[in-house]
């Protein structure tokens, strides 16, 4: 801590770059909120009864360069051997163009999931060329954008299985060549939903009643098998058959949609995104048509704009989880769009042909290596193989695998006498004579190896990706430019504030996101032998040491990759706790109806039964209706959620009292993390009454939103739920079974959340919280007047977010929540959440972030709409032709060589003085979801679409 | 060569991403051009005595990732050692948010210089906020952006100074404190132009008569002296006082135009740009107003534009040596715009606080570390300093620097019996513990060391950067967004074409630029000792080579900085040749008229007298005119500049005749590079006649323009040269000194061309030259009919750029050169290069690595560019008020409630569909460089200048 021994004044600490407003205007924004210092205006807005009274005790700030360098220090004792695993996890080339960018660019990563589609429409293109992309090598219908994992994704595909199957069985037959981190994520989710796993093989299943049957393909042992007579069987049973399978192999062989196919599922990791230790990467599922309103996670669709243009946005809304609640048979919220969108390049970059040339030459170094290992008198477990080989090691199989250790080469133990080997496109001749070392000492490459591989039958002879996006952007000037040219048109957060409430957009600091690119961490493949990641596991460590001691609980898994996840592992651990302690009828879980979709669908899930509980006129839970609720089903009680401060934006000051009645009656409680931006440092939710939280750590830990995903759900829990963490892929004793297809979930973007918690320390994360709060009273406080504040605490303040009613202005100008939110665009902002949790308002969170000149200058827009709106309500303006109606204004209309509105153009496009310096144009007009989901095109348009 | 081994489809290489057409889109260019094949039209276009026979021998290309890992293989023999070394360059810690932003960020760095000031507000802002930030802290009236390096400004200071002091004196000063390599270059530059250089201490200094004085504050012993009389002293005897400073210094003690200097140089390395062995850097020059025509280098002014809003732009052009040629004192053309850019920014992120914490940070440290090694008994050179101290260590001095060594030290050795230890903002008390360590075994550092090291008449009291560009973007969150905001005003490669004849915008790839950020060649000091350097020994020797066997020159030197430093040391080579051979008289350097303007400007730094020689009406040299003059001048004929192909875009036939003529006079030929890209792997030009050229790296060799530098210029020689290429700075018996402030220049960038060559590979290269001559011939093509070709070679075809004479609209419809120019904006392109060579033209160069759609956007837009002249021909449009006398349009212009326009809103800014996808706003209107120049206002103007 140089820079402290040094007695540097603080302008030298990251917090100072971090948090927005600094101490004049702080003190400015004090006095308009009505406080003379944080102190008694923390004291007057979280409650007493919870307020800590000690420190965080996670050390002082270091400094950005020290905390590089330590990170730096453990990221070394990563070793990076040449991985040969596979299973799911391949090496891969990012394109250099697509690193700097895309995965670099916070333009990309900084952007917000493409709720408001017009300043999104550069990402939503990048997004259908994902879905098109998985379509086209899949040959399937219709596809999302994204998934979690390849593991979390067959899952998926077992419960819409289950949804739309007619038939009556609940077995779900499981290929035992599936990779088995599917198989196990299958085994625990299929649990608590009554549904029984079969694994087999796949000729034996016809012996079997299922709904659904999933097939690797290529198998885990790397063979190719004609599924065509298993499809067939699975449809007399009514049943549906799933395919996982891998991309690169499908620009070589038979397409699963050509097998007949209801769903199909996968990772797209090879495809230029960095294996990271586990994650993230984006999964995919394809599916038909017929099943599209089941198909989970987000779709992007092509719909037009009010000009009638083509515009994309996320299709089919209403299937989400947000809106089915505890009908949802998915609780899927975030995707995995930033690693998405990686993949949708790496096709565009490479295009048909390219894709092809890197899986033949995969292939053909597959048979060469093939070839000398037949010819050295080994056996191949399958004469057909894309990149993977299962040799016959019999007696040598330690032998090998310690010669390739000496050699920094992983190869996969397949069982006590055999070895697993799959190749990817970083192998290089000299790569594969090491390799052909490990098993002869005297060979020679062939350069065509006479040996097939790929059954005749199972030649892929159908075209893909023909679009001419998929042709046009293969030199690097063209795909440089084509990347900048979608970037420019959306809004994030390097342009200006997003407001969302709920979502929490602070920074995500470049010192934060430099460590992700590092080596150390991006190469290591997930299930390489954990005495090579002694770098991950002492960050592992040190961030759940950290957590717990943010949080008050008493253990972190660091597991669950978004926070539906987290949800998700959380409850089941206190099902099994309930159940380990013999309560097994407790299955009913208490629910606020303000709380998120998410919460319900995760209870169902479990196979709790959720039973809402009121919410007074305050937008607090209803004391009365709990207690009747929980005494009602004391027998039954397994778990209260509830969200803290609430999604109303208030820190309600009942809440340790809520706690310990649940625990009265035998319940735990579950807090949802979601607004744990707004009790770090000042409240432990571990101590005033939860039994577990999911923190995200894409909310309040600084991972960036990345247009959608990725995101990290962690769990802490009190001490009697421990043992009910997600047990790991290794570890079959625990109760509990993995819910991530890795032990670590998303591992290569934990070292974000760890420079921002080492960055900040103890003061700084704590005055972080208190300057999120203090910028959302001063919001509040500035928009008095103008419009009303919904929910307030009982001292009046809000908490870290704040809830504005709109509703009025629909009776007085027929304004609604969309024609403002909209008219900001006008304003270059990115609009507050919109309609939730409260239909027809807008929650607004500025973060600590925002600095004053920010958060004025969207409080003067807001005013300035306001007073727009006056206009409307006193007839100076139009109620139909107004800006609010027209908004947002593309340039291409306010040039329009006719203008034929009640107001000028100059009042359209240039309301506030300060848009001159730094005007947004939104690429296209308000765009026409219903016309889009009634005309469903969820893959690149052609170019006739466009004319 | 793995990808060969596998026989790979070459669209896995290099050069399909490097070279815009694929071979379909090249087929159909050759048909338009009237040839079948490549070849054949090669053949047509190259002389056929010159066109090589054999192929490169520069290997086979390897892919991105082949040389990437070579390259780390390479760079990784670098040792990097914590250095005190200064004496001009130290550690410094780059904040990530510019580190990604900006330095990594081809929004910046592959821009070119802000000529067309409408397109390039954002970088003009960003380097006015770099002379602002310079003239606040040296508190002098003017300042530039930028200088090559400290030491090159120093000899820039030296020829000003002569300019314009009216002493008769033609000896300069040289304080002996000043550093080493300054008085190096000094020397080198003084020769030539007649200056006695006299080195001594300031206080002796009052003896001597000269024109100029230069002075070291702080001195390289690191001392601060007061020089307020030798000052007084230099502006009795008429002279001037040059000061050469640090700007940390600054930030604490007194300015040097506090003293009254009139020049004031220096670096600005340390405000964030990394070590990088040497460079590029930013030098800077501030000076007082009434010498700003005389200030050498690029200076960004404020003016208005057509709407009366501020606008920057280059100011005061006519100074430069393209104007003022063989009269010109200076030749420096290309800057550090990029490096400026990223100092500027570094000072707006730390603010006048911030600068002024790391300094005392600094200052503290080597007042602790004083304090030690004084209790130990050693000897300081001096009381006073700001972060250097000599320490006198005796006979210890091998002693202490071999330990130094072996904790991984550099200091400096400054005598036999002295050390100089230097600090910087990243020294942590750890690492001033191990220097402690060095001088004695038991220590204790004091907190609040009491030595006080700066003298009460030499501590700052006047304020510095009170500007708000100063004071409002100190969180990362505000300054991310303002470094977006003014990228998204400029038009860089990453955005369109940018056809700029002679200056070759062709793909900066990012595989190239990656290495450049590795900290194995950017945290290397460039006196490390060179057994530290083995990797960047590899690297120089290895691109020395390369570019050997491509240029058919017998050696390279890679020290000249720029394309203009490489003129120089390659006519110092001529001349130093003739002198070694008692040639004492040839002196005359023939210059054909439609050479650039540093050729002149060099000749005369060198000493020689330019003779110009006239070109024929096809734009080729005169042959008999050459003649004549060759034989006039036989007796002192030193040598002919040409450039080839020529600066009119064509391959002269006659050059290997021209050479020899030269060479029959005892003359030597000078070959400029500019346009060697137009005959790598084509011809040589050391094969064919050339004795010396230069290579612009920043051009053929993909060097990035940075928005206007860096640049790198090394020049290749024949045999009989080889002894004359400039010298380093160890080597004191070479007969010609160096030329730049390091060894091996801008040797952070060498990696870039190092990638690009060996990716590229013979078959590469030779095909990149081709499809830039075909890409340019279909251009030349597609224009036919609508404008008129100016120079074409014997065969009708161009070479790699072509001229189109748009003279004739000027009496056809009133419109000038800059009219089209500046239309082209409204379509979205930078223009190309105007009215040079031939006023009133515009040279287009495509290069290689444009796409044929990217040609054809914008051929379409040069011949719909006619259809708006032709109709203003025809009286359809207004000759005063039309599109293009309007151009550029803004957004604002365009969606004015008043549009009182001979033509439509849609016209002035949709004229073609594509836009409608893609839209570029220019944030001005057309620039007045009249009225900038008029009302001279080279700082950020204050906001009462914005209202």
């Amino acid at each position: 801590m140089a820079d402290k021994e040094n007695n540097s004044p603080d302008n030298e600490f990251f917090s100072r770059r971090h948090i927005g407003p600094n101490k004049l205007e702080t003190a400015s924004m004090l006095k308009k909120v009505g406080f003379n210092n944080l102190d008694e205006f923390i004291a007057a807005v979280v409650p007493k009864d919870i307020l800590l009274k000690s420190k965080l005790s996670i050390g002082s700030e270091k400094t950005e360069r020290e905390a590089l360098i330590e990170l730096k220090r453990i990221a070394s004792k990563n070793e990076s051997f040449n991985s040969y695993i596979g299973q799911g996890y391949y090496n891969t080339i990012t394109p250099g163009v697509i690193l700097r960018n895309v995965f670099e660019n916070p333009g990309w990563y900084t952007s917000y999931t493409p709720y408001q589609s017009e300043i999104s429409q550069g990402r939503l293109e990048a997004l259908i060329n994902f879905q098109t992309m998985v379509c086209d090598l899949t040959a399937m219908e219709i596809a999302n954008a994204s998934l979690l994992d390849e593991a979390t994704s067959a899952a998926e595909a077992m419960s819409l299985s289950r949804r739309v199957s007619k038939s009556k069985s609940s077995t779900f037959f499981v290929d035992e060549q599936c990779l088995p981190q599917t198989i196990n994520v299958l085994k625990t989710r299929a649990k608590p939903l009554g549904i029984d796993i079969k694994i087999g093989s796949p000729k034996d299943s016809s012996r079997e009643d299922y709904f659904g049957i999933i097939l690797q393909y290529p198998s885990a042992d790397g063979s190719l098998n004609d599924y065509t007579s298993i499809v067939g069987e699975a449809h007399e049973k009514k049943a549906l058959a799933i395919f996982a399978t891998d991309l690169l192999a499908l620009t070589l062989i038979k397409a699963p949609g050509e097998f007949g196919a209801d769903i199909v599922i996968g990772s797209s990791q090879r495809f230029g995104v960095p294996m990271g230790f586990g994650g993230p990467h984006a999964a995919f599922m394809a599916t038909k048509e017929d099943h599209r309103r089941s198909l989970p996670g987000r779709i992007v669709g092509a719909s037009i704009d009010s000009h009638g243009n083509i515009a994309y946005r996320l299709a089919l809304q209403t299937r989400e989880q947000h809106i089915r609640r505890e009908k949802a048979t998915s609780n899927i919220c975030t995707a995995q769009a930033l690693l998405a969108i990686m993949a949708g390049f790496y096709a565009v970059y490479h295009g048909a042909d390219g894709l092809k040339t890197i899986a033949m030459r995969v292939n053909k170094n597959t048979k060469k290596l093939a070839k000398i290992i037949l010819d050295n008198g080994y056996q191949i477990k399958s004469n057909s193989f894309f990149d993977t080989v299962v040799v016959m090691t019999g007696d040598k199989t330690e032998n090998i695998l310690n010669k390739a250790l000496t050699k920094k080469l992983n190869l996969r133990r397949v069982s006590k006498n055999s070895i697993g080997i799959s190749l990817d496109e970083t192998v290089t001749g000299e790569d594969l004579n090491v390799l052909a070392s490990l098993f002869c000492d005297d060979y020679s490459l062939s350069d065509e190896p006479s040996t097939e591989s790929i059954p005749d039958d199972l030649i892929r002879k159908s075209n893909y990706l023909q679009h001419p996006v998929f042709n046009r952007y293969q030199t690097e000037t063209e795909i440089l430019r084509y990347i900048r040219r979608l970037c420019d048109k959306d809004i994030a957060l390097d342009r200006a504030m997003i407001p969302l409430g709920s979502c929490t957009m602070k920074l995500n600091a470049t010192s934060e996101m430099l460590p992700v690119s590092w080596p150390e961490f991006s190469s290591i493949h997930p299930l390489a032998p954990l005495e090579q990641v002694n770098g991950y596991m002492e960050l592992v460590s040190e961030l759940e040491d950290m957590l717990v001691n943010i949080t008050g609980y008493s253990a972190i898994s660091l597991q669950p990759n978004a926070g539906s996840q987290g949800e998700y592992a959380g409850l089941l651990a206190i099902d099994a706790y309930h159940k380990d302690q013999g309560d097994k009828e407790r299955n009913i879980c208490l629910i606020p109806k303000s709380a998120h979709g998410t919460n319900p669908a995760s209870a169902q899930m479990v196979g709790m039964k959720v039973v809402p509980v009121e919410c007074d006129n305050d937008g607090n839970i209803d004391i009365d209706d709990l207690k009747a609720k929980a005494e009602l089903h004391s027998k039954n009680l397994s778990a209260l959620m509830i969200t803290y401060p609430s999604t109303h934006g208030v820190f309600e000051t009942t809440v340790r009292e809520v706690c310990s009645l649940i625990h009265g009656y035998g319940g735990m409680v579950y807090i949802d993390g979601a607004n744990f931006n707004a009790m770090v440092g000042l409240c432990y939710p571990g101590e005033f009454g939860g039994d577990v939280s999911h923190l995200n750590l894409h909310k309040t830990f600084c991972i960036p939103h990345g247009g959608g995903g990725p995101g990290i759900g962690p769990i802490g829990v009190v001490k009697k739920l421990e043992k009910f963490l997600p047990g790991t892929h290794n570890q079959t004793s625990s109760p509990v079974g993995p819910v991530s297809a890795t032990d670590w979930g998303s591992a290569s973007l934990l070292p974000i959340s760890w420079m921002y918690i080492k960055m900040m320390g103890s003061e700084g994360l704590k005055r972080s919280t208190e300057m999120a709060i203090l910028n959302t009273n001063y919001i509040a406080s500035r928009l008095q007047g103008h419009y009303e504040v919904l929910y307030k605490g009982e001292t009046g303040l809000v908490a870290h977010e704040c809830i504005i009613d709109v509703r009025p202005l629909k009776e007085s100008a027929g304004v609604e929540v969309d024609d403002i939110a909209k008219r900001l665009i006008d304003y270059g902002f990115h609009a507050p959440t919109m309609s939730w949790p409260v239909a027809g308002t807008l929650m607004i969170e500025p973060t600590e972030s925002e600095s004053k000149y920010e958060i004025d200058r969207f409080c003067d827009a807001m005013i300035n709409i306001r007073e727009e709106i006056r206009k409307i309500e006193s007839g100076d303006l139009d109620q139909e032709d107004n800006m609010l109606k027209n908004a947002p204004h593309t340039a291409k209309h306010v040039t329009g060589d006719s203008w034929e509105h009640s107001y000028s153009r100059q009042l359209a496009a240039y309301p506030t003085k300060n848009l001159e310096e730094n005007k947004y144009w939104p690429p296209v007009g308000r765009v026409d979801n219903v016309y889009g989901d009634r005309n469903l095109m969820c893959s690149c348009p052609s170019m006739d679409d466009f004319d």
